[in-house]
């Protein structure tokens, strides 16, 4: 016998599936996230709360959601010095839309910029897998690992401060909020020897990423946290460029430019 | 008298200066964001509270703090059915990077996708200057104006949800906060029209459009505030498709494409 | 009778058919573009003649191949002063890959940059569409019309040249090319009014928009002509970027920039 | 005694250049791309020479420059099944703009896309420095190697095609132009021991990656040749989309996605 339109098609369809999800339902009239019901979320739920949901699937403990919050806020803004916001200005100022100018912002998070925070939770990440007794002697492991390659060690200095003022507060809050984990731990020890060894300070990467590993949150969504927490700024930033300054400016003269190539020559002779 | 070097050396870098801004000003271990030092902000204002600093330059009150938070929380996520999540889950299987990724999920907010937000925003603030006496003329006049157009009214109907279940809940709580003004009035008194003509009803563009007007943002940076609640879920669905499906897979097979262009030919005859 | 499992997949497929285009039909082992066969297209025809394949469908003449090499040719580089390549490098700076350096900067191609070889065909295409009899007097008009507005005239001046050098040998080879339409006419008789009112000569694009126009490409590509155009220095760019800089190099330093904010307050008082 | 105004700002203008470029130098009316004036290149070089003198700094020879063009031109196009030419489509649909549509394209190109062209010419021009006598053998040690890692070998193997009908024909257009070099050879050797185990044959990429090689092309770059031959196609999809579809299209319908998260539960219980 054979088999109704109705169900050869949903047998079809079913087998050609190409979209699969657990983060949300769709149905008419009905979207579900990690199981809850969009309108039972909205005003019950922090956007941090929500960051827990659509990251780790699942409703964080109060202090950890007060500690997510405060991650965020710390990323909020470092003025035009990042290549983010230069690009994202830059973009404004040749005149492109909003979602390009982001989107080119977020372009300029790259391995020396925001990849920072990403790189030192994968080392702190892989840093408490080794097989030591004591966070010290990793911690000084990682540190002569890193000397030996003679590569700075990620999320400690910062090239404009030599004391980062948002890594103390950060770690202040991570103790207040209960949320200090081996992760942390990890961080501050090697902000010890480092510290004692060549002055420098662990910066606001180095604290981030060791909350952000002890709120359970894997590496390779790091930047994409920062990206959440800078996001508002190079919005404030693209606004600030489309309205206070001329379109099209000139970011440097032309006789700012050096050129050191090939002397003139001709095509034919 | 020849001046000093170093007054000549400030004088011509402050002729100089290609680069203004009045969010954030960077010193040496001190980084102070519309007049706060970060380290006073870190911890002691929530996220809400830093968009409104970063985009309207100043402390909201707390009720309007806790509405913006519903609003970025019901941006949240819509599966795998918006263009700009199709488009970072693509380049993810392709093994583009996660920035990349993300970049290209925003560049997906084209003016059929997000831009609804901004244009249903640029309609009530637009709308609320007319010279009417009472918001239901404007609602009219506007209502009747876009069916003159035929195109479509922007932040009403949408295409997989005939009640969309978000607006009511936030208009709800727009109530609760006291947070209802003129703009969600207006989009208010469009929803009554509109449903009583065509069964159409307000989406969550439509609701979060009359309420950012009525919390003070400019249309120019709604699509903005949509990425901001949004971002979250993209990064969840880059990982998603990172952590549990084949790279490179094929979202859909070679026989799924019709082509109807020109019957072969040869270049050399 | 049931059909067949086969057929019936088949049906249900072609029913189903999301994709659809007449550029290229793939098959296995076959890949036709246009109906050409791929491997006939290679070595056989220039990279002009395949830009002309694809955005038109079919092969130009000699000459429109010849033309529009020179037009992609004269796209070349403007060295560092183009947003789009301030952007790409800082990109490449901050250490983003290469594809998230050339995507960035193509977004910097604004509507005040590379928007303007896009502005100037729109405005040819459209002005030969006017019913007038003299191309002289829909020049005269345009003229009129954009001074009114007060706006500038896309394709006439340039920040950096008052006699853009590219133009006139544009000009020459479309003449020799036998390539002068009514479009390039129009721009010239816009240069000659705007010369004799304002010393405003035709830059770049105003040569480029008639030439493209004639050559019968719809303005809505002509930023992407450009794009092909430009694509290769943007590679060099990065490039260079990459191996002579050093990595996340500062761009201006922090007494470089102005802040122009808030003074100093606190949160909690 | 006091320098003069103008020498002093000389000397701090040159003390401060931030930007240095040898590639193009700008001056009023005056554009030279590394040496050459580009009234000069104008109409005196092809496109493909244009490439030679921007990526490698110097003109080819002529048996090059064909070379290249075939290269060129062979990447033009695959239809709708790279990710690229589905994110462009996707966003055009979703109303972006052109260049964000095209960077959204090339975002796509990531490792497991286009990255097999930069990851093929990495392995020749390393494979090359090997010290082996004998081609075949560095082959052969290649193959191995690989078959170690379990790792698919880049630039061999297509997932439409078992024989891609571009790779023959390009290295019979090298045997022609006389541009059959070391990379090229180690190219087909590979190709021979693939053939003879596997029955796997070399891809475009594979014959591209040799080519490329021989020409002198660093693999650093690979990726961006790639993005020039495809970029035309790009734009045609875009125009493709944007001027033959219904805007915002649903790409699959709400009962294609597949949901396997958690089961529906309470905010508040």
């Amino acid at each position: 016998m054979a088999l109704g339109r109705e169900k050869l098609e949903r047998m079809f369809k079913i087998s050609n599936l190409k979209w699969k999800t657990s983060i949300t339902k769709v149905e008419p009239n009905r979207i579900t996230t990690r199981g809850y019901p969009q309108e039972d979320l909205i005003g019950n739920i922090s956007f941090p709360e929500m960051v827990f949901i659509l990251l780790k699937g699942e409703l964080p403990e109060k202090n950890e959601a007060r500690m997510l919050e405060s991650v965020l806020v710390s990323f909020c803004d470092h003025g035009v010095t990042p290549p983010s916001t230069q690009t994202a200005r830059i973009m404004a100022s040749a005149g492109s839309q909003l979602p390009a100018c982001i989107a080119g912002g977020l372009l300029a998070f790259g391995k020396n910029h925001a990849g920072a925070i990403e790189r030192t939770m994968k080392l702190l990440q892989e840093g408490i897998g080794r097989s030591k007794d004591r966070i010290e002697d990793i911690a000084q492991e990682i540190v002569n690992e890193i000397f030996e390659t003679e590569e700075k060690i990620p999320g400690f200095g910062h090239r404009y401060h030599n004391a980062d003022p948002r890594a103390p507060r950060l770690i202040e809050l991570a103790k207040e909020n209960n949320c200090i984990g081996i992760h942390t731990q990890l961080a501050i020890a090697i902000d010890k020897i480092l510290f004692n060894l060549k002055g420098i300070r662990m910066n606001i990467d180095g604290a981030n990423a060791g909350i952000l590993s002890d709120l359970g949150f894997d590496w390779r969504n790091g930047t994409g946290i920062f990206m959440i927490g800078r996001l508002p700024a190079i919005i404030s930033h693209v606004y600030e460029e489309k309205t206070r300054e001329e379109p099209f400016r000139k970011f440097f003269d032309i006789d700012e430019i050096y050129y050191d190539g090939n002397d003139e020559k001709r095509i034919l002779d």
